[in-house]
């Protein structure tokens, strides 16, 4: 059982979404080459932006722009983020059919987060996804604080496996479960992805983890485990946390792929061209990402013996 | 199987030797005191040194005083490297009664590291043990590289095995693991434990990580589900890597813990007391620990509600 691991494994590239949203802002152009240098590694989904209201993500502003901006690569699948009903409409306007919508598993932080309760999130994401379907697009729905929440601390599986219920019935094309803070362990990776498929049976499952405490890889393999075989991750770990100055934010995409690869696990993405797409976007922030294995660079990579006797 | 873990896991603190090897000298004050907090943390386990030459590792030069000025406390076992006979002795005759050597799996990084070869440090190892064993001591071996050495690349499981045999024929106590620059992922750790139990049997194992790439916590859960119960961490991830500026180190211990501790497996760490002492260790290095754990803190801390409607 330990060793039954899936031969393939789907990857979303969320650092220009969520990556950028938690940085400085920077600028259009630096945006559609960051994402355009994704598009070149192998990878196969990138979530590009997301269409959400200046005022409260000012650094995604320019969404219509960085999506009209971008090169459109074959085979690569391209989807934004939405707030609510108004950004579903500028989304599916600009051309993007693929959109995912957010409710926070935790009461408090949804209401952090957007103002609402989870019942009234509920009922918009209701609306969204009859909207996105009238107008022939697909809408997944994220459920964040999946595994606790900055606020209130633990979650219970059987409230974010209520949520995940609702949602497919009310038409979501698939879920993605977010650790937002890094709250997540193995044991809890297991026991929330029972719970899940126990409540929605097999909804295509994407699951975020943010490597916060260090267990992103650990829960990516506890995930592994139990056939999970779609995750999220961000170019160099681009991104940091809003709870706490400094700390890190999503898995780094090259770290995700450099363990898959040495483990036999298919991506599709090539190291060495996402590793160079990570070099670019440190480039374009004029900063240093929080990847671990950018520093030191991928195992394959031999040190020159200098030293040698 | 994925679940079948175990309850309690040993964990030995190497940051007083690991750590402190690869940072700038500090005063010999400065490790007592880290050492000291280290031991009422709960943790089973401090290598506190290395006795070894002080042109070889300048750090460390001050092994005598610091293995006489650290506090005793009950429950706690106190141990040393060493890197040849006269390192034993000079840690025997400093009282210290648990030892450890090295020998690398790769030739290559064993010649550049003591100049000899793998051969000819097994022979050395073999006297060693003897000369521990008459004088009332442990030895315990550590084989380094043995997920992959930076100069060769990946060191064949073959290979760890046989230098393992040679070492437990020749009465070490006990072995150690080490991925001297973070190569190792799950499958690694899995086909490598497997071929060691092979040809060793059921002779005490730890494993030592490094979270070069990542892939530290991963490795752990990997080892855990194969029945692995004694791990080495540096307390904040203090240490880094000879090999490239930057590069993280050992696993954290406080990463370590808090994944433990969630996933209801037992360490007798008290995890606020280790992130005292990892702050502690902060302020006498003067500056901040790779740890991610370290900059957000533990995921029970919660975060209060300000901006709350």
């Amino acid at each position: 059982m330990t060793r039954l691991l899936p031969s393939r494994v789907s990857i979303r590239e969320v650092g220009p979404r969520d990556g950028l949203q938690s940085e400085p802002p920077i600028p259009t152009e630096a945006k559609i080459q960051l994402v355009d240098a994704l598009s070149a590694t192998g990878v196969g989904r990138i979530e590009v932006t997301s269409f959400v209201h200046p005022k409260a993500v000012p650094q995604l502003a320019d969404a219509e722009q960085v999506w009209a901006g971008i090169q459109r690569r074959p085979g690569v699948r391209y989807s934004a983020l939405v707030a609510n009903r108004r950004g579903a409409e500028r989304a599916l306007d600009a051309g993007c059919q693929e959109l995912a919508v957010v409710v926070s598993a935790s009461e408090t932080h949804n209401r952090v987060n957007v103002r609402r309760s989870v019942e009234e999130s509920l009922a918009d994401i209701r609306e969204i996804v009859r909207f996105v379907h009238g107008r022939g697009g697909q809408c997944h729905v994220t459920i964040s604080t999946a595994w606790g929440c900055p606020y209130e601390g633990d979650i219970d599986p059987s409230r974010v496996a209520a949520i995940a219920r609702r949602v497919c019935d009310d038409g979501a094309d698939g879920l993605s479960l977010g650790d937002t803070t890094g709250m997540a362990t193995p044991r809890r990776v297991w026991s929330l992805v029972e719970a899940l498929r126990d409540a929605v049976g097999d909804v295509p499952l994407n699951l975020h983890f943010h490597d916060t405490r260090g267990t992103g890889l650990a829960n990516v393999l506890a995930a592994l485990q139990v056939g999970v075989t779609d995750f999220d991750a961000s170019i160099g770990g681009l991104g940091g946390c809003p709870y706490a100055p400094g700390a890190a934010g999503n898995i780094a995409t090259d770290e995700l792929v450099a363990m898959l690869d040495d483990m036999g696990i298919e991506t599709g993405v090539d190291l060495a061209a996402l590793l160079a797409a990570a070099e670019r976007a440190e480039q374009l922030l004029g900063r240093t990402l929080p990847s671990r294995l950018l520093r030191i660079g991928p195992r394959t990579r031999l040190v020159p013996i200098e030293t040698a006797s």
